[in-house]
């Protein structure tokens, strides 16, 4: 099965390829809101269809909550490679209505600053990116009748609210979902000329903080000075948080991480990361954070500890002299690979206690925790990837990291033993999750022509 | 004149003297609440008419708020010391209702612990303690037909509301306010057992910091690492408000604060000061704050930085990996006697600002302040109400401190130059401000007695 007449037929039908990326933009699946769940059913039973035209066994399987797809096309035979494609039907909700500078759920093309573009909620994330795949998928089964490699297709409509439950659907279908590997397209490019593989995702321990102190509110005029003040406490103790050149010092904490190796330092330097403009655009001048780092060092291969959240005593508007019987934050470290969340967690534990003194008593509670993950870069899936991206581009795609987790990543990985590739194409500027979404035509172009490449790139490498 | 017909009167008199107080109880002046205006308005007057049936020429006055009594009596002339009550007729409001074993404005005299007790809002604070000095004014009127010492009454109406219009009403009133020393009844006793005189008040300055950074909220696993971070810096700036002795350590806070002379230090270990049962009523059971003071110093002698209120960030349950824009708090100052207000803000001010990396702003705010006041323990005012306290009681009184402020004290002498004589007679148990407020029998009619007597002794001390 050749890829150059299935690239040919994708050309000639590119507009019935927009034409249904816009039927599906249309459907209002906004899994966040109780009035939107029978757009989210429809989304499901939309996705069903398409893949059951292009001959997969598809089904709708009900959830707790918004409904799951599952597909799964045969492809050449067993001893093929067997991907599985994860994607999300579901956006994030619209509001606010009147930034929008035309209706979230009507797309349409429009000319940006850097060509075309499709303006919609979930132009981008994820519905976007899963119809590159849907429709790479669509053009080999036109132009082949078949697939080149066997696929699993696996579309969820809860990741915009927390994807409560994929994991008891992965644990339960895990004959179903056995692949080499899963291709996940919710990443972004280096920028609008550099395609980019992502090869490192932080992990993440979040934890919340509550320090209680005397039975109740005090006046702070009759007991300040004598009573401890969880405010107070609770301040130290986050101060502690760093040392004076911004590492974290939670004892042990550290252990495990790894200095980047220095090929992959040396491809980070030659991106030619430019943080000043990445701090400007939030209106900041100065990377804060450890001292002797590079910026990407920081955001990538760095954990951190950020409070996410304070509170405690009075919040209000004036004054009210009271000393607060407790004080909380919310805590998030971002990991990396090589540090264990839970054994993170401990730590933290061990941290907040060591500062406790007598009458103080701390609740931590545990919010969620997931291993900071890297790609084996030399993996043949990797090398395919890269190589597809060279082609569709005419430069070589770069490996890069991301500071945040993209947690079913961790949760293929742990209860299917699947890695995954990490091939986006969406851009900073995409105003995700933002009013006025948008996905750029190129993007949307070159990541299907990838796929479709991929594809038979893998379908052709020793199995 | 003599005060022990008037104390004869006072005795025969007392259903008459609580059924007026009860009739004050009655009316529920509460300043906070607008509902309550026509009260307000009602105590007012019903005040004004007490003075005037005893001799004084009073007018209400009208404010922008609760309106203002103020009354003056000639007493024996112009060469007789001239005393200034104050007090005020509004009350706290008594919700939570469903905690009061009886109507907040249903007065009860009802057997407690200690003996009987009158249960009302507004029992002791601060109805009661006025009602002492009206009822003992109009004993000597009623046995002499006129009063030993010219007297000035001035009872506001925002007390429990922040007293805005207090100021601009004693300036505008300068004239009509002078007197050579002003009476407040608005403190306690040391126990139930023991009289006690106010002669130290610690002041405040009360501030709110708010530390900006980003332009907006940021995605922490994005911006994690890279991005200033109000709340942990936030943290760092109020964990470096203390030293590890529990001493504040903002650079020149302490300049001025004095060791407690030897004589009062004595006195006050003489109190045998029990903070263990201080602190248990409290769910605590060791003393915060600075290493190497004992208890009563902490909290009379001792300036304090307390943290009333913290925020930023996300709050609500669950998590959210935001790095906040902005985070707050509110800090109050307790300051003792040596210590300036305005420079202790300044001295706040440099503080932060020395902790703020770039990119940081800190937007200051001041809510409040007011400086520690020490009354000249050796006034002849002073002298006075320990005499008669000490023949009330069969006891002598002590000379305490407050940790809290008064800030009517401060107002009267930057004001009008006129020092306070704090003589009270609540108690620890009064539960003032919530629900079942109380009175002992007992304080009434001691306190009673004692401005009775203190009034006779004025007009027989040297003027």
């Amino acid at each position: 099965m050749q890829t150059q007449p299935v690239l040919d037929h994708i050309e000639a039908t590119l507009d019935a390829a927009r034409e249904r990326w816009f039927s599906f933009l249309r459907i209002p699946s906004v899994s966040a809101q109780p009035a939107h769940a029978g757009d989210c059913a429809a989304a499901a039973e939309w996705v069903r269809a398409q893949l059951a035209a292009m001959g997969f066994t598809a089904a709708v399987h009900q959830t707790p909550g918004h409904p799951i797809v599952l597909g799964h096309h045969p492809g050449p035979g067993l001893d093929a490679p067997h991907l599985l494609f994860y994607g999300h039907y579901d956006v994030q909700p619209a509001e606010p209505l009147e930034l929008w500078t035309s209706p979230p759920f009507d797309p349409v093309l429009t000319e940006g600053p850097h060509g075309p573009r499709v303006v919609a909620r979930g132009a981008v994330d994820d519905k976007g990116q899963v119809m590159m795949w849907l429709e790479a998928l669509r053009a080999w089964h036109a132009v082949h009748g078949s697939l080149p490699v066997q696929v699993t297709a696996l579309i969820e409509g809860e990741e915009e609210a927390s994807s409560e439950n994929l994991e008891p659907f992965l644990s339960a279908h895990r004959d179903a979902l056995r692949a080499d590997v899963a291709v996940i397209s919710d990443t972004g490019m280096w920028d609008r000329n550099t395609p980019a593989l992502t090869t490192r995702l932080r992990g993440i321990a979040y934890v919340q903080v509550v320090i209680h102190a005397a039975a109740r509110d005090l006046h702070s005029g009759i007991f300040g000075g004598s009573a401890l003040n969880p405010c107070n406490l609770l301040a130290r103790i986050l101060a502690d948080l760093h040392d004076d050149q911004g590492r974290v010092q939670v004892p042990g904490f550290l252990d495990g991480v790894a200095e980047v190796p220095a090929a992959l330092a040396a491809e980070w330097a030659a991106l030619g990361f430019d943080e000043g403009e990445f701090l400007s655009d939030i209106g900041l001048s100065v990377p804060a954070g450890e001292v002797g780092r590079t910026g990407l060092e920081r955001m990538w291969a760095r954990p951190t500890a950020d409070v996410n959240g304070i509170w405690g005593g009075y919040a209000g508007p004036g004054s009210k002299t009271v000393i607060a019987a407790e004080a909380g934050a919310k805590v998030s470290f971002r990991l990396v690979p090589g540090q264990d969340p839970d054994r993170v967690v401990r730590l933290f534990r061990d941290f907040v206690h060591a500062r406790l003194p007598a009458d103080a008593r701390a609740d931590i509670e545990v919010f969620g925790t997931a291993p900071g993950i890297e790609v084996p870069s030399g993996s043949r899936f990797v090398q395919a990837a890269r190589e597809v991206l060279a082609e569709e581009y005419g430069r070589p795609a770069v490996m890069i990291g991301s500071g945040g987790s993209i947690p079913v990543v961790e949760s293929l990985r742990r209860l299917l033993g699947v890695d995954s590739l990490l091939m986006g194409f969406g851009l900073d500027d995409d105003q995700v999750h933002s009013p006025n979404e948008k996905f750029d035509w190129a993007c949307f172009h070159h990541g299907l022509r990838a796929h479709a490449r991929l594809l038979g790139r893998l379908a052709a490498a020793p199995g």
